[in-house]
């Protein structure tokens, strides 16, 4: 697949580029925490949006995974993934297209939190489709779900799924997305603490109700990773740790030596007035995504990793150009035009998606420049 | 090439909907303008990254374009443009590519505000490669460019390119991107006068220096718009103005009707208990570009256009979730769980980048929702 021969030197800017040393420890890491908490692993391959990064990530597991479009599942289920949560709100003109995958023997799971959208499930599948349906719960994050505690129309949702032919109502998840805005590991446990009490609260409910609820859903890369106790969580959904990000390592999700991603590109203009140059990566090629700014305020659109310049950051973007700077004097020798930056992104999920493949390099079995494969992705919807 | 029985309510969504109607009127109202005004007409096709829209955009005129990836480059050759303009500083390592378009017989032109790279150019033209170079000035962007009024090197870098054998030293050019911060005709007119007087002036030392600059290249959307001299100039590149966007509107560079591409979602989750609902399209469908909000506080990460909702935004986003809410009540029946919405992005150019095609309907010609086309795009590098 990869001429063994060619290194990141020679490819065309901006490129996008994967270190599997780096990423084969984070697969490692959280398999074994999950391993080791007797709870299954169903990575949100949102992130890599690859098979061959799946396949790794979920060796050893059960071969469960999530998916955040259709078009993700279409593209897993291809490659013999059988058994895919699509964990955005379905609705009911999706249905068809999750029966059409369905049909293919693949158990592609749905999600919802409404009445409205419990009865279109039931009402087609009265038509001899089939379902498996999770229910979202809120445990803080403010996004989707049911807010616990009050979990309003909880019983009602579940009832009518249980109640329907046809329909496997396989359990509940949660979300806590709002342990990207702790900075802290306590902080982060507590959202953990609150992910796990709202969905298991919902769990309990259900079973106390006699509907049962095999699937007890948590857990984003913060949570999994600095929760306290797993007690009645039966999988876990973490997506980003596979890269890692300056987001993650700004929360303190991961370390600095945990970004497994960054964008490759060519320095294609020196400002030496302003102290600035210009990369050929700018907002399509690194994405306008700031969010590692809210604890890391100097990241910009990205630091700088390689070469080693302190705190030389992507300050602002166009859509091609990339305007990096720093506070001190810029080591302009070090950076000369046509020289080649790899920018370490703010949200690796984000930046990703503009491209079409990762360009693989090996740290550790290789020297971290020879392309050791290539690695497709599927993007869209 | 479309079903003309299908509209754009059966599409799956996100989807990027594009009225034709409203596309012919800003190319015709460019086109007008700067046929009246006597200026080459290049635009800057990064926006729609279309062949069938810069077919549309370049009728009436010579064809010439502006690109900002090789990739364009690539996909406009071989839909038969033949003068290209790449307008992102080129380094040495991208030669190769732009000799192998050259040879297919296109005149693929470069740029450069860089002695480095003049010489570069100039040594890959002594080895028989020929090239069409133009030099970029900064008339106030801070961007790209040499800083007008002082031009440092500027001499320097056209003596080296005017003296070499095989390299068409074309030009001058400029981009008065700082318009985008302007949001009155009477700022954006200041800016369009600077671009002109700066990138005149270099045409102008050139000339005094014995070197021809046959083209001075300057406009930005804003600054075409509303500039009053063309004095000098001998082509303009707008190139938001193909579909305008609520920064456009913002900054006064169009009228609300003039926004002809919109993003379809579905609502996936209603959220009263904070007067919030979801839809399917977030980070990915939409962008996390927020300069709209420059002028428009409220334009959070895109209005909701359709259903009319007086002010109803998308106000925030994680990657296939976005969050849509008002300061009033939502009217929660004219938003019912699977309706569709239609948001306008904020930058369209950065927006239709996650999509690799468009659905086209028409208001005029049609009714709006049926597909009488389909455009597709060339996205990546």
């Amino acid at each position: 697949m990869a001429d063994m021969t060619q290194t990141i030197d020679s490819l065309p800017t901006p490129a996008l580029i994967l270190d599997r040393a780096i990423l084969r420890r984070n697969l490692a890491r959280m398999s074994r925490k999950l391993s080791a908490a007797g709870v299954h692993l169903r990575p949100h391959v949102k992130t890599a949006k690859s098979l061959d990064i799946a396949r790794m990530a979920t060796a050893g597991h059960d071969g469960r995974i999530t998916v955040s479009t259709l078009a993700e599942a279409r593209y897993f289920a291809g490659g013999g993934f059988k058994d895919i949560f699509y964990a955005v709100g379905i609705v009911p003109s999706k249905l068809a297209a999750v029966t059409a995958l369905r049909r293919t023997g693949v158990n592609l799971r749905v999600l919802t939190d409404n009445l409205v959208v419990a009865r279109a499930i039931a009402e087609a599948a009265r038509g001899g489709d089939d379902f498996s349906v999770l229910v979202e719960i809120d445990s803080g994050a403010g996004r989707a779900g049911l807010p616990w505690p009050e979990l309003p129309g909880l019983l009602d949702i579940a009832r009518v799924l249980h109640d329907a032919p046809n329909v496997d109502l396989a359990g509940v998840m949660t979300h806590g997305g709002h342990s990207y805005h702790e900075n802290s590991a306590e902080g982060i446990a507590r959202v953990a603490e609150q992910e796990r009490t709202a969905v298991v609260d919902a769990a309990t409910r259900l079973r106390a109700a006699g509907i049962p609820c095999p699937i007890v859903s948590a857990g984003s890369t913060p949570t999994t990773t600095h929760g306290r106790s797993v007690e009645g969580i039966t999988e876990m959904r973490p997506g980003v740790y596979v890269f890692n990000d300056l987001d993650q390592v700004g929360i303190g999700s991961c370390g600095a030596g945990d970004m497994a991603l960054s964008v490759m590109a060519s320095v294609i203009g020196h400002y030496p007035h302003r102290n600035q140059l210009l990369i050929d990566a700018g907002a399509l090629a690194l994405s306008k995504d700031i969010s590692a700014q809210e604890f890391m305020p100097r990241a910009g659109y990205g630091f700088v990793a390689d070469p080693p310049v302190e705190e030389l950051a992507v300050v602002a973007c166009s859509q091609e150009h990339g305007f990096v700077g720093a506070e001190k004097p810029l080591p302009w020798a070090k950076l000369a035009i046509g020289s080649r930056l790899r920018v370490l992104p703010n949200h690796a999920c984000i930046t990703a998606a503009a491209y079409d493949r990762y360009h693989v390099v090996d740290s550790e079995e290789s020297d971290g420049r020879t392309i050791v494969a290539t690695y497709d992705r599927i993007n869209g919807w």
